[in-house]
């Protein structure tokens, strides 16, 4: 076979291979999106059974880490991938990363879910904290969804989302301080709203870790470390 | 020049290139652990000026990551390395952005200092969390002397320090909630050490990732998410 001959089914089949690594980059952000929805509702709900199933499939997020992890890198050592390529390869290396770190949190929540239950919350305490968990669910959702479409305006209307996120976050800090120095009571349970709220405020964090790498796949630049105003130039240009 | 000739050549060069990037990591490991250190020593000794300066100082920690992270993509699509040299591109890739996270909790526990500065705590409340600080920043020395010498040996007991920096760290949990239900007064104080406490496990842990990578360099097994005994058992089979 000629060169020239080889050349488009070996591409074929690189270009499949890389097809299917963001395809087990998709299925495992479903996977950790899932844990994230079951861990609030645990929360939320006061339903131990489903904490307890949160954190023991934490195990299943960092087989599949480990696992795409390892296609990388023979994938690189392999296939000796080049500019855009490499760029992918190093996104989803990155991306793995902060989902299995978000399936972290996801088991922190559950947690707190457990601790919580010993404690029973009144409802209104949690209404914040429901108000934020809704807010970064709908992030990590967005940031999978700038991932499989490789959307980069898409990317920067979920790095947007982080400040009205992060307030939030301030906000039932704020609150739940109070409630603390009125009745020392509710301490315990404002403690673990607290500890879930910096849960749920990292999940925010690195949703828009993951349209950054997205930004760095299509734009070629790290957009890391940068203000709100520098990316959308970066973005933009 | 022959191939043959050529060929030295080039991998001395590329030799020296990924001593090069070992370096800069070590480099950049310098200056989070001194961004750590004062960042304690902030806290510790209720220094406004020098937890300034830390908060300041994480800009020249990300630009650096970023810097070394570039070098390492170039070093992959230039150099196609395989093997052992891929997998040392890899761990630096993965060390520096730890490296980075721990500057991001450096700059928190400096955050805290600031706050802490404002309410003037007890020096007695202050020693247990001094403890797990002095104990943290060993483990952080201790990896990066795992990363210059690609140790095992040393990874493997400096990963098993971690479980007892968890246990300081949940006594000073645990003895803060004690203050705080005691006298509603102490409560400001209690969560900064709280927070501060929880910077401190987090730089434990990732000092335990950077180890890990070692490991995964020089044995080329993947043993995150494993238990102790599991790796212990990795690293000496």
């Amino acid at each position: 076979m000629s060169e020239e001959n080889l050349h488009p089914h070996i591409s074929k089949q690189f270009d499949q291979q890389l097809e299917d690594l963001r395809n087990r980059v998709l299925v495992m952000g479903g996977m950790v999106e899932e844990q994230v929805g079951n861990a609030i509702q645990a929360l939320l709900e006061n339903d131990v059974t489903l904490a307890e199933q949160v954190i023991a499939n934490d195990y299943n997020v960092n087989s599949m880490e480990v696992e795409i992890d390892e296609e990388c890198t023979q994938v690189i050592a392999r296939r000796q991938p080049a500019a855009r390529d490499l760029r992918l390869v190093l996104a989803v290396i990155k991306t793995i990363a902060d989902l299995e770190r978000i399936g972290d949190e996801a088991r922190r929540i559950a947690r707190q879910a457990l601790d919580l239950s010993a404690h029973y919350p009144k409802k209104n305490q949690l209404s914040e904290l429901e108000q934020l968990a809704r807010h970064v669910k709908t992030m990590l959702h967005d940031a999978l969804d700038v991932f499989a479409r490789m959307d980069v305006e898409h990317a920067l209307r979920v790095v947007e989302q982080d400040e009205q996120v992060d307030k939030e976050y301030e906000s039932i800090l704020r609150q739940q301080i109070t409630y603390m120095m009125e009745d020392a009571r509710s301490i315990p349970v404002a403690l673990d709203i607290m500890w879930s709220a910096r849960a749920l405020e990292r999940i925010g964090d690195r949703s828009c870790n993951i349209c950054e790498y997205v930004i760095y796949y299509v734009k070629g630049k790290d957009v890391r470390h940068i203000s709100l105003e520098q990316l959308e130039k970066k973005v933009r240009e």
